[in-house]
């Protein structure tokens, strides 16, 4: 992807400019590494922009038509994205699942209009499916980062007890189940069926928070204990991962991996909110002194983009820091002026992620007409019964009154990224037969796909809490307080 | 950039979560495509978050004392950039420029921090820099954007006649002055001459859209000649590329190519305007109908960026087409709402653009011990005084009394990106002597430095009219209206 410039040292912007001229005119003198080099980055500059409006169109007509029959807009997004990605149309696809340039719509449409030469669709597409899966992963740190500021970090502290009791169970219960029937109802052997238990532990709080904001009951006691729940779940599904990944390598678990990745997790989290505590006098302080345009946003983002950085340098995640920095924010009096200011920046940020999500999933493993699907469709038949039933429990271990148990269970239910990285990592080390993993896929789908819905029905029962923010009331119609 | 993933066709997300973890455990089973795949994805979004930070924190310092001397704070974004460069700290360096991984201080802060090996360091710098260079686009897509939301349609067509006049003589007169005095005064041969010349002729429309609004001139009579000539000019560029160009390859001019471009440009632009005021309705219409959040904003974009599409696809800038996008919207009776949502993402986009184009700034061409430096600074002098002289004089053209006839001239100076892609060009295809390339980048640096001070400067003699927008009222301490 190095294109070699003989200009040397200063090309300041010209990528963006006057650059499909070159292509035009065909000048044999400019026909250089440079000519490819400026031509491509152009050309690369369109994709993502063709890219950009399909995620967009993908994202509103998804999201409005789910809105219309009263299920959750992001339900809309991933559906929008299933649809232009690798399971229909091929607009959206990406090299990583083994897509060429050639499957792409993207690419022919831009070798019919914009110029794009068969030579260099390879290059082209797998930058600009790079910059597409960035700019995804920018949206998903966005949103966490905005889940962090719409959350109350002492209602966090006083639900803690609660949402590690259901982090807990809803992490050794599925496992437990998972791996245990897999063994005894499948006969299948112990790592394979470990490998597929350890898929069923992580909840996706990216799709949960989204469809609480969307409902207004992020801030609702409910609504913190999944969010701090499935905060604790991210960082236990890494150890999960950690331990079953070190049994199948030396059939014995490395102790001090895991102690390092519990200890690190936990001085994370606990440090960064002390010390942004300590330090967000002087945000709001320095914030204040400046004078320039984006000023709170900007260093908001500064914020923000460190603790990421660091989360993801210790080997958590990166949206584990963005969380944490949000949580740390809220609690400065920059706050409401924050949120409204990351909201439009969310807006178009988070749809390339649900899209992203949907269109990378291949539902073709839904498809019983292929032997390993159907064999795969027993086996994801039993793990996703184990995967509801092992999550709606937890809300039952609350001992809160006045709690909607079902929904914090519910709101623990849809697996998504993170169970589709144990299917990754068990398929490439060989420990997971094609239809178990079909079947691990399977679940994912399932358990992203129906949370939503799920999640709208059973907070319906109960009647909204007064206090309760409205992250975005346009969609509330039907859980109002306004 | 292809990285192979067993898995197949389903990676949804993987790269954000858990993945940095592979690294830690270095476990021989996963040591495969996949993990390099999902390691380097995870890397390169780490990569992307500290060049994120380091830009904003570039842009703040610069912006916040550029403002404090009182100075536009654009220019404190380009010098901030300049400094974490490639000309000082090397922080934000760029592949095209001839930088390798190694001389990147953000690729050896992930070494040393993140895990990244010496083996992966290229692709994840390559890579990381494609990203931010595709970011700095979508800012200056953006910024132009909202430039075109502040402008005014009817007041553009009104002062259309004076702003042609005024792009015209600008491109003209530095053309003919540059190129008959590098001939006669430096015995230049004709080639190196007129391309040379060429390079005196087109203005950077973001630098000057940017200190328009960053003073709130944007809107003022001033203002909206220079927005309408800049884009003029943009278009008279480009043309006078594809002349100059073609005749470097054939010593004649290709008639059909500059007619070509010419009815493009011109059908392009009219046709946008027109039919984007004949589809408004239906925008404010569609939007209206939709329930969901960022309805009003993804639609614009959607918008925005099918029309920077096409412009980047008939060989005329992206920019172009976002500039129209805004103009057409800002007809519409949602224009204030949507000025207020693209605020924030223009707030986190567009110090990409000007601190990127700062960074890939060589400031090493000023330095005179090297020799074709000594002989370029000369040639240097003469092309900015004729550089700043060509474009002060097209103020003098305007007969509409009352108007800042200099400020005008001086909102034309900067030359930014447009200037170095002719020395791109001309010396990728021989015709330019080294001195000569490094006079050319010498006279962009300096009229882009410059103008921005100067700019505020003039605009400071005429007392403020009182209909002008503050698009940026924290800055314009002086000149006011609030």
């Amino acid at each position: 992807m190095i294109f070699v410039q003989p200009i040397a040292e200063i090309t300041v912007g010209t990528s963006v400019l006057a650059q499909p001229f070159f292509s035009f005119l065909n000048h044999p003198l400019l026909a250089t590494a440079n000519e490819t080099g400026a031509e491509q980055s152009s050309l690369i500059l369109a994709g993502v922009l063709v890219s950009l409006v399909v995620i967009y169109i993908a994202s509103k007509v998804g999201g409005e038509l789910c809105a219309r029959i009263n299920l959750p807009p992001v339900l809309g997004e991933l559906v929008g994205g299933a649809v232009v990605g690798v399971s229909a149309l091929h607009l959206l696809i990406f090299p990583e699942s083994g897509s060429q340039a050639a499957d792409s719509l993207i690419v022919k449409f831009l070798e019919t209009t914009a110029g794009l030469t068969p030579e260099s669709a390879a290059s082209v597409f797998s930058a600009q499916s790079e910059t597409i899966s960035l700019l995804a992963e920018l949206g998903v740190i966005i949103l966490l980062f905005e889940i962090g500021l719409e959350s109350d970090l002492k209602e966090l502290i006083r639900v803690g007890p609660q949402a590690a009791v259901v982090a807990v169970v809803g992490v050794v219960a599925p496992f437990a189940a998972g791996t245990a029937g897999l063994i005894y109802l499948f006969n299948i052997s112990a790592v394979p069926a470990i490998f597929a238990g350890a898929a069923l532990t992580a909840t996706s709080i990216g799709i949960t928070a989204k469809v609480l904001a969307e409902i207004g009951r992020l801030s609702s006691t409910e609504g913190q204990i999944i969010i701090g729940a499935a905060v604790l779940d991210d960082v236990l599904g890494i150890i999960v991962l950690a331990v079953v990944a070190s049994l199948a390598k030396t059939g014995e678990i490395e102790i001090t991996n895991i102690i390092y990745l519990i200890i690190s997790a936990a001085v994370f989290l606990v440090g960064a909110i002390l010390i942004g505590r300590f330090l967000s006098p002087y945000f709001v302080g320095l914030v204040n002194e400046m004078k320039t345009r984006g000023q709170l946003l900007l260093t908001a983002l500064i914020f923000a983009f460190i603790l990421s950085y660091i989360a993801s340098a210790i080997h958590l995640e990166a949206i584990l820091g963005a969380f944490a920095a949000g949580l740390v924010l809220a609690e400065t009096d920059k706050s409401r002026e924050l949120e409204e200011q990351i909201l439009p920046v969310a807006d178009i940020f988070v749809p390339i992620f649900f899209v992203c999500v949907g269109a990378k999933t291949d539902l073709s493993v839904l498809n019983p007409a292929v032997p390993s699907n159907r064999e795969g469709l027993i086996i994801a038949a039993f793990l996703i019964v184990t995967a509801i039933v092992g999550k709606v429990i937890t809300g039952f271990t609350l001992w809160q009154p006045g709690i909607n148990k079902l929904a914090v269970g519910v709101g623990m239910i849809p697996r998504g990224e993170v169970g589709l990285v144990f299917a990754g990592v068990g398929s490439a080390s060989g420990a997971l037969s094609e239809s178990t993993e079909a079947a691990i896929i399977m679940m994912v789908i399932s358990t992203t796909f129906i949370a939503p819905p799920l999640l709208r029905l059973v907070f319906k029962d109960k009647p909204d809490s007064a206090d309760e923010i409205q992250l975005d009331s346009a969609t509330s119609q039907d859980s109002s307080s306004n």
